[in-house]
């Protein structure tokens, strides 16, 4: 939030106030286990993170049926997928899994149960609006908002602790969600979800970041070759010419290796400027700062991968016990 | 079908030739615990004990879902609903339950999934197109014809059975969801399903007979006092006056109480020939003919009534089991 990477909310008010009263409220979240996790999906585990040290009750979705149905992968490939890529990195990267409610929306009976009733309260007119759907959406893609709904306000049901706040950090592209979310709760009697919004990270060739194009992202099942590489070959804010680029800088702003910097590997503040600094004044070439930059991701990403192998056998077994 | 009770088909020959064969196929059908069972709703079951005697498979669906999200019944009362009205007079009709398959589609992950699965294969144009959705129509109104489509063709997946020759005995009405489900069918690989169309009684006082309107049908709680009333009152095919009757005749076409002894109590061809004579010949007038008829009714109720009674008990047994 300092630094703007969560740049707004819907309704955080609320939450503040539970957290301040020491009132409950509920974190949710979810994981769509289609691809290899990259940097970009570690800014919500890094926000649930910070929520769990606060004591905050979390929720964890393995969208499964999503990856399923918009997807068209199987059931052994999303479970697999959910376990490999996504909760035993997790737990590298210190989220307690063993203190979240983790569940798989195709296992849910209560979550498909819940989307059918909840469906009965929208019609096909504002999923329209919302999605943009047309006569050749599957009927499938067109229910599918519902499960996403229902995973987001199931948490409040009797069942999980009834009513209350409920926070859902996501990327700014999950808004449409969140906003039939808010309006189903009142048509249903429960809590407005409120949300986080997270800046979306920039591709590494400058354009979007995506887990289905690898070299878009840094994986964190890459080589450490592929991270020199990637990182290498990634688009900045720099000058075409070495000569430019000491008279004119850089610009940090346009640059994905800073956003890395900012959003992963420097948590001063003061060294992050001093960054900044010295690529707008021309004092650093970008070759010489995505060096330093592949040397502290590596540094970041070494103890999380061998924490990764350790933590498959605990991701496993939380997720037997979840079925 | 000898007298056109069952007056249609769809592909039925499939089944005559594995019956023929002696190769496997299902019988599938389902009942939606939303009301009362009355005597249009004996006509499927008629058709079950039928497939059972040949040793038929027979898949049977308590359709729970669709009376939750259509009629906005809560889960303890349809399954209650179930049990108390369907159920257990099937026991008591003569249908060997512990035979059947069955299931509740609300605990049905199978069902739900594949429903989802399916709903990948069919947009909202084909769906407009049969059931005439439109903007106003609810998101999980607009889902659950894929959800009956599952109960159609799960039975063809390999834990059921793999794909093979599946028969839907229905009211002429169901014919858009059998459409569906054979389109349905060819784009995931499965067999078509076949379908037997019976005729839909007509209400006792000459409109559609439904369970909502408990005027309009003869009900298995009915008490002897409410068959002898309703029959009484039903609509006939017969003149104003016993003069108009006596001279003119009337019409077993357009009789509901003929309806009743066709469909239901007159197992001799003979016999309800005679009865159809008698009348067009005016030699009988409708009270007398209503009073024969609520005889034969009540002496074909009585022993259902008691059946079920002790059939209760066996229906809570099964359906415990089957959850």
């Amino acid at each position: 939030m300092r630094r703007g990477v969560i740049f707004g909310h819907r309704d955080f008010e609320r939450i503040l106030e539970a957290m301040e009263r020491g009132q409950p409220y509920a974190v949710m979240t979810g994981l769509m286990p289609s691809g290899p996790m990259h940097l970009g999906h570690k800014m919500v585990i890094d926000e649930l993170i910070w929520f769990q040290k606060r004591g905050a009750e979390i929720f964890l979705c393995v969208a499964d049926i999503e990856a399923q149905i918009m997807r068209g992968l199987p059931p052994q490939e999303t479970d697999r997928i959910a376990v490999e890529e996504y909760l035993s990195n997790y737990i590298a990267l210190g989220l307690d899994l063993e203190k979240c409610h983790l569940y798989f929306q195709s296992r849910s009976k209560v979550v498909k149960d819940f989307a059918l009733k909840l469906g009965t309260h929208v019609n096909f007119s504002e999923l329209r609006a919302i999605y943009g759907f047309s006569g050749e959406s599957k009927a499938s893609h067109i229910f599918y908002p519902l499960i996403d709904v229902s995973d987001i306000l199931h948490v409040q049901l009797q069942e999980f602790g009834g009513p209350r706040p409920t926070v859902v950090p996501v990327g700014v592209d999950q808004d449409p969600h969140l906003r039939l979310a808010r309006d189903l709760a009142t048509r249903v009697g429960l809590v407005p979800p409120s949300s986080l919004y997270h800046r979306l990270m920039k591709g590494l060739l400058g354009e979007k970041m995506s887990s289905s194009r690898p070299e878009t992202a840094i994986l964190f099942r890459d080589s450490e070759d592929e991270v020199r590489r990637k990182l290498w070959n990634a688009f900045t804010g720099g000058q075409p010419t070495e000569k430019e680029q000491r008279e004119l800088g850089g610009d940090p702003s346009k640059c994905v290796v800073f956003e890395i910097l900012a959003y992963h590997l420097l948590e001063d503040d003061n060294e992050l400027a001093s960054v900044a600094e010295a690529c707008k004044e021309g004092r650093i070439l970008c070759g010489e700062c995505k060096r330093s930059t592949t040397q502290k991701l590596l540094d970041f990403l070494a103890p999380v991968k061998r924490g990764r192998e350790k933590a498959l056998s605990k991701a496993r077994e939380l997720v037997t016990a979840a079925f």
